[in-house]
């Protein structure tokens, strides 16, 4: 078993109606790693600066996370990141966005890195993600995120892209602005077509569903009271999701085993948006998690009493 | 037995996507009717106007929704809503809106509706609401309704009336505001404090989320490719999920009873949007609602696999 990642690495700088902080480790590859890491041992792929310290090399080593294929570019600075949000955590403003070694990033794989069982693109140019598709010929599980920028931007190779995969994990609107489909049902629907076997759609503090060929399957977010900071959400979910598919080899990749995933994934993004950044999952436990997916099932179910209705 | 609604009762114009109406029955009594009478005697109380023809009295009454209460105001028009549905239906934008005999209501109880089991009180003025409320002694069970225009002009008026109720239904946004909490979650919480023992976070497209003092359910929207009309949504969920509630009466109403009938009002608000208005609901069979209730429970199952999360 091994499950690769490439994507970002990146300090963030963040305002929330919480708090702020002025410089925190964050990045799509950072967050899925630190979330899939509890399921299997994961391999980060991305690039990072000469800035990048040592505090942040140990975080991303978190539970065993091999950083071998990290490329540390000399004279470098790492991809920086600054937002806002705004009207209760349902808006977020970038006020910059310095690509730095991201700019010119271009994935070189290892030979175990290409080996994986399993890979994730998180969000990168499309372009690129479908080359490290390329690169991993015996993965039996290949999920990508993208972004609004590349749907509007670089839609053909997306879609080309989309067409390599075994699953895509976007927003709802994402979808539906990629497939100008009116919602996300059909929106995922049309995508099925393109080449995925799983289509879900992050649905924010709402929750996510999951598109397969076999069926449907919804689960609602895990109720906060209290966000912290949503940043890197979606990729604790995506790393959660991606992880529990990683951690089962030996069982056929189903819309039995994706649903399962799907509450592993909601669990790592409740718990990612608790406080800033990484700091909750760093902390984050094992019983923890089993405790929350317990909670979700216990909030999600209901008994189906037949009931004669009047006509 | 027997459920008591006060509500509206309308004409409706709308445009959608999908096409549009002139001129079709509506208002929240009706879509609550309707919807509730697969599960109970339903009694409607709100004004209508000479114009209220013969197949919307015969459209009010199926499956036996009494309407002696309804009151025909002599030389009144009836209250008619125009609007038009944009940006995938996610936005609602409306045109008209004549009161006519609904400016001057005021809602005579018979003492048959006065001495009804379950009461639902449907987005009115909030004083009419406590009102006809007050007058509802023997009710185990009222829920109610209401919307942002009292949440901003009348707010003392409906905290009383919230707080003389069992259940609040609202939409989640319609809570944050009542409340200024950051979060439907929040929100929920804080008026479980106000007097209901129930709150219930509608969702529209994602779902709904209950709220009690025992705990939380949550369930997603059932997913429909093509939405036609939301119109009446809301009030058709109020409908399946009052009426399931006052379908028995032998049990008590708890968290369990609740989240039971928190899927019928989700199977119910579907069908409703699948046409316009009435349309659907109308020719709707108690078959066809319990395999959409089958078909939730596939949809939102999961398997909790216990599993060795790393460290």
């Amino acid at each position: 078993m091994s499950l690769t990642v490439v994507g970002s690495i990146a300090y963030d700088a963040v305002i929330t109606p919480f708090g702020e902080r002025e410089r925190m480790l964050g990045g799509a590859a950072t967050h899925f790693a630190l979330a899939a890491s509890f399921f299997d041992q994961v391999r980060v792929i991305g690039p990072v600066g000469d800035d990048f310290d040592g505090q942040s090399w140990e975080v991303l080593q978190t539970r065993g996370t091999i950083t071998d294929d990290v490329e540390q570019v000399a004279g470098g600075k790492t991809f920086f990141w600054k937002g806002e949000y705004h009207d209760n955590l349902n808006s977020r403003e970038t006020h910059v966005t310095e690509l730095n070694v991201f700019e010119d990033f271009k994935p070189k794989l290892s030979n175990e890195a290409k080996a994986c069982d399993v890979l994730f693109l998180a969000n990168i140019v499309p372009d690129l993600q479908n080359e490290v598709r390329g690169q991993c010929q015996q993965a039996r599980f290949v999920a990508m995120d993208s972004m609004d920028l590349w749907i509007n931007i670089a839609r053909d190779s997306l879609v080309e892209t989309i067409a390599g995969v075994d699953c895509l994990i976007l927003n709802d609107e994402e979808l539906e602005l990629l497939t100008e489909a009116p919602n996300f049902v059909s929106a995922a629907n049309e995508i099925l077509q393109w080449g995925p076997s799983s289509v879900i759609a992050k649905q924010g503090k709402y929750g996510a569903a999951l598109f397969t060929k076999e069926g449907y399957f919804a689960l609602p977010a895990f109720p906060l009271a209290t966000v912290v900071d949503p940043t890197g959400a979606g990729d604790s979910f995506a790393g959660g999701f991606v992880g529990y598919v990683a951690a089962h080899p030996e069982r056929p990749i189903d819309h039995q085993l994706l649903t399962e995933a799907m509450v592993y994934g909601t669990a790592l993004a409740s718990f990612n948006v608790e406080d800033f950044g990484t700091e909750r999952i760093v902390e984050l436990t094992g019983n923890e998690i089993a405790g929350r997916v317990g909670e979700l099932q216990q909030m999600t179910t209901f008994a189906h009493q037949p009931i004669v209705l009047r006509s």
